[in-house]
């Protein structure tokens, strides 16, 4: 089923009950809805038949394609307090890319399918699709949105599935990772982890229920004024997509994206190659550097975000010595399997395993 | 991202707060859901790498391939008050299985995200992958699942999205109808509209808040009991997905899947075509004979769900004369743009736009 399908009976038959002239997705309805979306969504170079009917066609001209999925939900991926309508479309596009590019492959295309609650305005769709088509401009151009549905849910619920084309070349998997590698990352480390870290501690409010925090839309406006670019690697990250096909033709042994922290992402290439990723405690300091360059107010956690950050979606990969091509930089080697997946000046990092929101942060300083 | 990718923290920070032994997404982890879910899940032929990577690759022998999205939520889509995990497995297999046929394609894989509240017990899970892989043994043997992802939301949620193959033939769009063509189907009509119908009258009892009707397992069991069919057909239909395929070998010049309705589905086919479609009277009274020989229940409804009921997924295809394959009946011609989209036996057929469920039914004769 793609855009075109009256699927929202319920978009027609409820209305707004807010009573105020805002436009909603239940008082325009979902065709009309539709209509002021479509313009906006990206165009696919590779769409021999776009939305409209019961299914797109995509060209893959090697004879294979690469796909993945991921689900952007309000609540546990994103703050509708914290994140512009603009921002959930570029990160759901972004997060997608990354996982094709990780390949070794060219996004060529992605299907969007999003549910919304009756109330949603029509802008928020609106701006979500200015999202995408940007993101798609920005990280990887030629890429559109090729279909998609529409719906409507309790929870602000963005599918995203988007391919790839290998270009003939063989994929880069997680698994070809061999002893005497370099390992290299390219784009950014810590950002967006420091920066929902910050949402968390000063973009919140305590809530009385239940000692929980509260997201606070005003409170985020502040973090994000005094630490802009923390704040936008979070709700609106730049991946560097197009380095994922220059790691491919340089020989990368193995790549993955960076989505859950630095060390949590290089024990799965250890995992899947039968190695120890050896990072260099130096090269990490340095990194650490960078991060604080950037942002003061990281201060003393700059290495734990570096090490334990998420969802910058950078590109980390393996290269033969030597190999490694222009837009990487080298942060450690690939060792015999040791003890550990993966150590730091040949010390273990014991991974803390999620967030605290409430620990330590010199965010006066920033 | 794909199932590997441990993109749940939430899944381990929190644990069941029910009390009971029910083991839930929330208390064994998404680590050990995936696990059990795995195993359950259909392999694909086409498969050249599964889930385990940051993408799946998928193979596209012919060098395109079609694509389609389609998400089914829990409220506006089905009520676990009606639906046994299976059947939502298989549902949303089937609703996308017959979009990709309704191309002329052969289905070929599928890509999966599920999000379920933390309170979702694991059998549920299972239960949707096991109803993922009877759909695709029973439809499209072959075809299996190559990645997905796992998150969380307040309503349960499975966004599909299909891929097939077009072996090298043209796609059978919506816009190919002709003046004189016939007009045939595939599959059931009206069966799983009478059962949402049933559902909603007898499925579900009134709620003391706000005079909404609330679904109601127990009384579901009771309507499934003394209409199986319909209720089947409504819950996890099954659509004639290899004739899609007969179907583009035979010429069809148009062809979608019923998902909204009868008439409102043969509009499409007349606007993309620039055609009325026109069904015939006696034609459409044997497809209303046919359902009420399945349950004499449906009674005097049986043409009405015949014209407007969706869901069943049948396949509507215009062919040129006396091209009908086997597996198709002839209901109606192609014939010149007229007033209406459509016409039955001439006459206009004014879709109500919606199901009324308090509306009459003859459930005490079925």
């Amino acid at each position: 089923m793609q855009f075109v399908e009256a699927s929202l009976t319920g978009y027609r038959l409820k209305v707004s009950e807010s009573g105020d002239d805002v436009e909603t997705v239940a008082s325009v309805g979902e065709l009309e809805t539709l209509r002021r979306i479509f313009p906006r969504l990206p165009r696919a170079d590779a769409a021999l038949l776009g939305p409209g009917d019961d299914a797109a066609i995509v060209a893959a001209p090697d004879g294979r394609f690469v796909v993945t999925t991921d689900m952007m939900i309000q609540g546990p991926d994103f703050r509708l307090a914290w994140s512009l309508p603009h921002e959930l479309g570029w990160k759901a596009a972004a997060s997608n890319l990354a996982d094709v590019a990780a390949m070794g492959a060219r996004p060529t295309a992605l299907v969007v399918a999003i549910a919304a609650p009756l109330d949603t305005p029509v802008s928020v769709l609106e701006g979500i699709a200015d999202g995408l088509r940007d993101a798609c401009a920005a990280m990887a151009p030629g890429a559109g949105v090729v279909g998609g549905d529409l719906s409507t849910s309790s929870a602000l619920t963005l599918a995203v599935t988007a391919f790839g084309d290998l270009e003939g070349r063989a994929a880069v998997l997680r698994s070809g990772a061999r002893v005497g590698d370099e390992v290299a990352v390219a784009g950014r480390l810590g950002l967006a982890g420091a920066g929902v870290s910050l949402l968390y501690r000063d973009g919140s409010r305590d809530s009385d229920a239940d000692g929980a925090r509260e997201p606070d839309a005003r409170l985020a406006r502040a973090v994000r004024r005094d630490h802009p670019a923390l704040v936008q690697a979070q709700v609106a990250p730049t991946s560097p997509i197009s380095l994922g096909i220059v790691a491919a033709l340089a020989g990368a042994t193995a790549m993955l994206d960076v989505s859950d922290g630095l060390v949590l992402d290089a024990s799965r290439i250890a995992a899947a190659s039968g190695v120890t990723i050896a990072f260099s405690a130096e090269l990490i300091e340095a990194e650490a550097e960078t991060l604080r360059g950037i942002d003061a107010g990281v201060g003393r956690r700059a290495r734990e975000f570096v090490l334990a950050g998420g969802e910058d979606h950078a590109l980390l990969a393996t290269f033969p010595a030597g190999a490694v091509p222009e837009g990487f930089r080298v942060i450690g080697s690939v060792a015999a399997a040791g003890e550990m997946p993966v150590t730091i000046g040949g010390e273990a990092y014991l991974h803390s395993g999620g967030w605290d929101p409430y620990a330590d942060w010199d965010g006066n300083s920033g």
